[in-house]
C-alpha cells in the first residue's frame, strides 16, 4: 500500500478543512468567551460523523475515511500535532514557581486524585448497568478504568484554558499546572496497570514495575541533567551554529526523542514531550523570539489540528446516552471539584482560591480522551461512554474558564480597540478647527449612541475649556463623561492638516480620538486614556496608524502589534539577574 | 490496520532522527560554504539504504521501514513538508520584480527548456542502452520522460540556494526564480502528457488538455482575483480575528487548498502551494512578524524532512552506474547552462551575469527528483537512472553556488564576530589603565597570529596617540594593520570598571575590542569598524552583550540579533508607499 496521488489530494483537503474549521469555530468560541479549545473539538464534532456524517455520509467518508492511508496520515499527523502541543505547554512552565507552590500542588494533586479516584470506584462498583460496562469486560478492570478516567487530569487542556485566561503564569495557575501535572502521571501510571491487566503478556511496554520506575528516572534526569546540559549547549549552538535553525531543530528532535522514549515505556508520548518542554523552557539562553516562533506556529496550527481530529472519531448523537452524561458529569465534577478544592483549603488558601483552583482542575479533555480512546480500541468501553467522556470534558473545559474569572473576580483592564466602530471613524476629518473637529465627531457618536448631538458636544467642549486634551506625538483625547450610556464609544477623526488641540510638544493633532463612557463608570475613561497614550507612544505603531486607508486596515494596525503577542509576564525579563 | 503504539514510537524516533542529522548535515554543507539543502539530502543518503542501509539493515528497516503504517505516516509527513516549503518559497517572490524582468525571465525559460529538451531526446533516441532504458517500456515514453527531465528546473533547490547566497531578491535572482517557475509549470505539463500516455484511460486527472486548461486558469485566477482578494481579506481578518492565529491557519489552509487542487489536476501538489504563496505573499499588508513565523518553522523545520526524506528510497551505492552518471551530468549541465545563458545573453545581459543566470538555472532537485520517483513508480525508469538523477541534482545544486558567487563576484561584507577567537576573549580584563589594556590584548593577541607582542603593542598604541579610539556607549577600539597576517584578529576585553578612552560621551570602556588586520587588506579594518560601530549601537545587544558570562554567550549574542533574521531587503519596507 503506497501514497497514491488521490490519497494525497484527500490529506491535503482535509487538513486545510480541519485548519480552516477549526480557526472559525474557535473564533465563534472566543466571542462567546469560551477557550478556542471549545470551538476547535466542536469543529471536529461538525465534521465527523455527529454532523457531516449524518448529513453526507459519502462526503465525511471520502475526506475523513476511517481506514487506510488517508487515516494513517492523519492520525500520524495529529499525533505529532499532540506530541509538539505538549512541547509548548512544558515551556511555559516555570518551574522556579512550581517548587515554591510545591507544598500547595502537592495537597491538591493527592485530593485531587484520592477522592474523584474512590468515588469513581465506588459508582462503577455499585452501579456499572447506568455506566454501560460492555458485556466481557472484567469488572474489576471496568471499574479501575473508570475511577481512573474520574481521577486524571487534562494537562493540555488546563494549560490552554489558563493561558487563554491569561493565569498561565500566576502563582494560582503555576499551583493548578504542578498538580495537573502530577495528577497526570499518576493517573496514566494507573491506566498503564489496567492495560497491563487486560494484556497480560506486558506486550505494551516494560512492565507495570518497569514503567514507573523508568517514568520517574525519565522525569529526574531530564529536570536535573536534562535542563543543566541544554543550559549549557544553548549559548554554543547559538554561537557556533545557524540561528534559529540550530535551535528550532534541537528543540523539535528533543521533543520527538523524549515522545518516543515515554510512548516505548508504556506511558503515552505527550509526557514525553511534556518534560522536554519543561526542561528545555526553563533555559534563560532561550530566546524569545525562538520560543514565540514554535509557540504559534504549534499553538496555531498543529494543537488544532489535534483538538479538531478528537470529534472526527465517534458519531456524538447516536451514542448520546442522557444518563450516563448525567451520572459521568455529576460523579466528575463534584468529586474534582470537592477534592481539588478541599486540598488547597487544606494547604491554606483562602475558600474563593481553593475553588477557582478546584475548577481549574476540573477541566478534562485531550488526557481523558486519549484514554478513552484507548480504552475503546481495547473493548473496555463502547462507544456510549466514550461520548460522555468527551462531552464531560468539553462540559468541564468551558465552566472552568468562566467560573474561575468570576470566583477571581479578575478584571482585565479595558482596550480602546474594543470601543471603536467603523461609524465612528472619519478618515479623513472634514473640520479644520477644534470646534468643528468636536461637532464632527459628537455627530458620529450621536449616530453610534443614540444619544442627540447637542449635549455631546457641550460636555466635551465644556472638559475642553477646563484643559485642553492634546497629548502631544499627532494625538488628540477630547473626553466626556455622559448619562444614558451603558459602554464606552471611541470615534476617531483623522486630520491630514492637523488640528490645533494645543499639545504641549507644539504640534496639532492628526488623531482625534472622541472618548464618551458612561457618568457612572469611574475606571473607563481612564483605562482608555492611559490605553491610548501607551499605545501611540511606540512611533512605528503611530506611523502606521497614520498611513491607514480604512477602519479595518487601522484596527489590524492595533491588533498585530509586535508588543500584543505575549501579553503574558515575559520569560526572559522574569529571570533576568 | 491503525496506528499502534509501536508505530507511534518510531514514527517520533524517526521524525527525531530525521530532524538532528539534517541539521548536523546541513551545518556541515555550511561548513564547506555550499547550500544547507546539499547536507539535508545527505543526511537521507546516511539514514537510507545506501549507507545505515548497508551497515544495518535492520536497524533501517526498523526506523524507516518501506511500507505499513509508519512509512506512509513519515511519506504523508514529507509531502506535506513539500507543500510548505513552496508556500514559503512562493511568498517570498516579488511579482512587481517579475513583471520588470519578464522578457528576459522568458528568453532564459524558452532556451532553457528547448535546448535540454531537444538533446535530451536526442540522446535518448541514439544511446537509449547507456541510458538504461528498462525492457517493455515503449521508445517513445523513455525519451519523453528523459527529455522532460533534462529540461524541468527545480523551483524549492533554485530558491533556497539563491536565498543561501542572498541572492533571493536581486533581480538576477528574480529572472532566475521567474524563469524557473515557467520552466517547472512547462516540465509539470509534458510530464503530465507522459503520465497521460502510460494509464490511457486518463484516470490520473481531467486529460491532458483539462490539465494545461485548468492549470493556466488556476495561476490566472489566484494572480488576479485571488490576489486581490487576499490583500482585502487580510485587514479585516488582523481587525477582526485572533492574531496571528487567524492569519496562521488562513495562509496553511490556503496552502493546503491550493496543493489539493492541482494535485488533483494532474500537477503535483507543489505547484498549488506556490502559486497561492505568491498571491499571499504580494499583500503588503501580511505583517513581517507572520511571514518569519512562517517562513523559518517551515524552512527549519519542514523543509529538512522532505529533503532528507529523498535519501531515503533508494541505496545508491548498489545502483550507481558510472558511464550513466556522467552522461546524465554532462548532457543535463551542458544543455541546461547553455541554454539558458544563451537565452540571458540574447536577451541583453552581459556574458558573466548571462552565465551566471546558466548556473542558477542548473541548480536541480526537488522536482527532477519527484519526476523521478513518479516514474520510478509507474516503471518508466529503473533504480539506477533514479540515482543518477539524484546525483545530477546533488552536484548540480553544489555547483551552482560557488559558481555564481565566484561569477558575480559578490563580496559579502565582513562581520566582526566571524574573527573573535575564544583565546581572544579576555573576561574579566586585569587591566585597569589603556596601555596595560593594550599590553594584555597584545599578549593575547600575539598567542593566536604566532606574531611576537611588541610589535603588536607598538603599533595599536601609536594608532592610540594619534587619535583615541573610543567610541562612547562602553565601547572602544584600539586597532592597527600588521605585516605578516593573513587575516583579521579580534581580541575583546571586558572591564568590569572601564577603562578610559577617551570616548566622546565621556564614559569609560567596557568593551575593547583590540582589531589587528592585515597590512595589505584596505576593506578589512573600515568594514569591522563599521559593524563594531553598528551592533553596539542596539541597546539590547550591548546591555546582553556586558552581561555574558563567556565566549560562547557573548558570540550567541551576537548571533541571535533580532536585525540577523531577514538579512534580505524588508518586503514591508519595499511595498511602503
Amino acid at each position: 500500500m503506497d501514497l497514491e496521488h488521490h490519497h494525497i489530494t484527500t490529506i491535503l483537503l482535509a487538513l486545510g478543512t480541519i485548519l480552516m474549521s477549526a480557526r472559525i469555530m474557535g473564533e465563534l468560541a472566543i466571542r462567546f468567551k469560551q477557550p478556542s479549545i471549545v470551538g476547535e473539538i466542536m469543529a471536529g464534532l461538525l465534521l465527523g460523523p455527529t454532523v457531516l456524517g449524518n448529513l453526507s455520509p459519502d462526503l465525511m467518508h471520502a475526506l475523513f475515511p476511517s481506514e487506510g492511508p488517508v487515516f494513517l496520515v492523519l492520525k500520524g499527523i495529529a499525533t505529532v500535532a499532540v506530541v509538539l502541543f505538549l512541547l509548548v505547554a512544558g515551556m511555559e512552565v516555570d518551574l522556579s514557581r512550581i517548587f515554591r507552590q510545591g507544598r500547595v500542588a502537592m495537597s491538591v494533586s493527592i485530593a485531587g486524585i484520592v477522592v474523584p479516584f474512590t468515588i469513581g470506584l465506588l459508582v462503577a462498583w455499585l452501579a456499572p448497568g447506568v455506566l454501560g460496562r460492555e458485556t466481557g469486560v472484567e469488572g474489576r478492570i471496568f471499574m479501575l478504568f473508570f475511577a481512573t478516567a474520574m481521577a486524571i487530569s487534562a494537562l493540555p487542556v488546563i494549560a490552554k484554558t489558563l493561558m487563554d485566561l491569561n493565569l498561565y503564569r500566576t502563582d494560582l495557575g503555576m499551583v493548578v499546572i504542578a498538580a495537573a501535572i502530577f495528577d497526570d502521571l499518576i493517573g496514566w501510571i494507573i491506566f498503564a496497570f489496567v492495560m497491563g491487566m487486560i494484556d497480560a503478556d506486558g506486550g505494551r511496554g516494560p512492565g507495570i514495575l518497569g514503567t514507573i520506575g523508568l517514568t520517574v528516572l525519565f522525569i529526574v534526569f531530564m529536570l536535573t541533567v536534562g535542563r543543566w546540559a541544554i543550559h549549557a549547549i544553548l549559548p554554543w549552538m547559538q554561537a557556533r551554529v545557524s540561528w534559529p535553525a540550530g535551535v528550532l531543530s534541537f528543540a523539535m528532535a528533543l521533543a520527538m526523542f523524549a515522545a518516543a522514549f515515554t510512548e516505548s515505556i508504556g506511558i503515552h508520548a505527550v509526557f514525553g514531550s511534556f518534560i522536554a518542554g519543561v526542561a528545555l523552557g526553563d533555559s534563560s539562553h532561550l530566546r524569545e523570539r525562538t520560543r514565540s516562533t514554535i509557540d504559534q506556529f504549534v499553538s496555531f496550527v498543529f494543537a488544532p489540528i489535534f483538538f479538531a481530529s478528537i470529534g472526527l472519531q465517534v458519531d456524538f448523537i447516536e451514542h448520546f446516552d442522557l444518563l450516563l452524561v448525567g451520572v459521568v458529569l455529576m460523579v466528575a465534577i463534584s468529586t474534582k471539584v470537592i477534592g481539588c478544592g478541599l486540598g488547597a483549603k487544606f494547604a491554606g488558601m483562602n475558600g474563593r482560591e481553593a475553588l477557582a483552583v478546584g475548577f481549574g482542575m476540573n477541566a478534562r479533555g485531550a488526557m481523558g480522551i486519549i484514554l478513552g480512546l484507548l480504552a475503546l480500541e481495547y473493548g473496555v468501553i463502547g462507544e456510549r461512554m466514550f461520548v460522555a467522556l468527551v462531552i464531560m470534558a468539553l462540559v468541564t473545559s468551558m465552566m472552568s474558564g468562566t467560573i474561575m474569572q468570576r470566583l477571581l473576580q479578575r478584571k482585565v483592564p479595558r482596550r480602546f480597540a474594543d470601543f471603536l466602530h467603523p461609524k465612528g471613524y472619519l478618515n479623513p476629518l472634514k473640520a479644520t478647527s477644534r470646534d468643528a473637529a468636536i461637532l464632527e465627531l459628537a455627530t458620529a457618536a450621536a449616530s453610534i449612541t443614540g444619544l442627540p448631538v447637542e449635549p455631546i458636544e457641550a460636555a466635551v467642549l465644556e472638559r475642553e475649556r477646563m484643559m485642553p486634551t492634546g497629548l502631544g506625538l499627532c494625538v488628540a483625547v477630547p473626553h466626556a463623561r455622559l448619562h444614558g450610556m451603558t459602554k464606552p464609544v471611541i470615534c476617531l477623526g483623522m486630520s491630514r492638516e492637523g488640528i490645533e488641540f494645543s499639545a504641549p510638544d507644539g504640534d496639532t493633532s492628526r488623531m482625534v480620538f472622541m472618548i464618551l463612557t458612561p457618568a457612572d463608570d469611574d475606571g473607563a475613561q481612564l483605562e482608555i486614556l492611559a490605553d491610548i497614550s501607551r499605545t501611540f507612544l511606540e512611533s512605528t505603531v503611530r506611523d502606521a496608524a497614520l498611513r491607514a486607508a480604512s477602519f479595518n486596515e487601522f484596527v489590524a494596525i492595533l491588533k498585530t502589534r509586535e508588543s500584543n503577542l505575549r501579553p503574558m509576564v515575559s520569560r526572559q525579563a522574569s529571570n533576568a539577574p
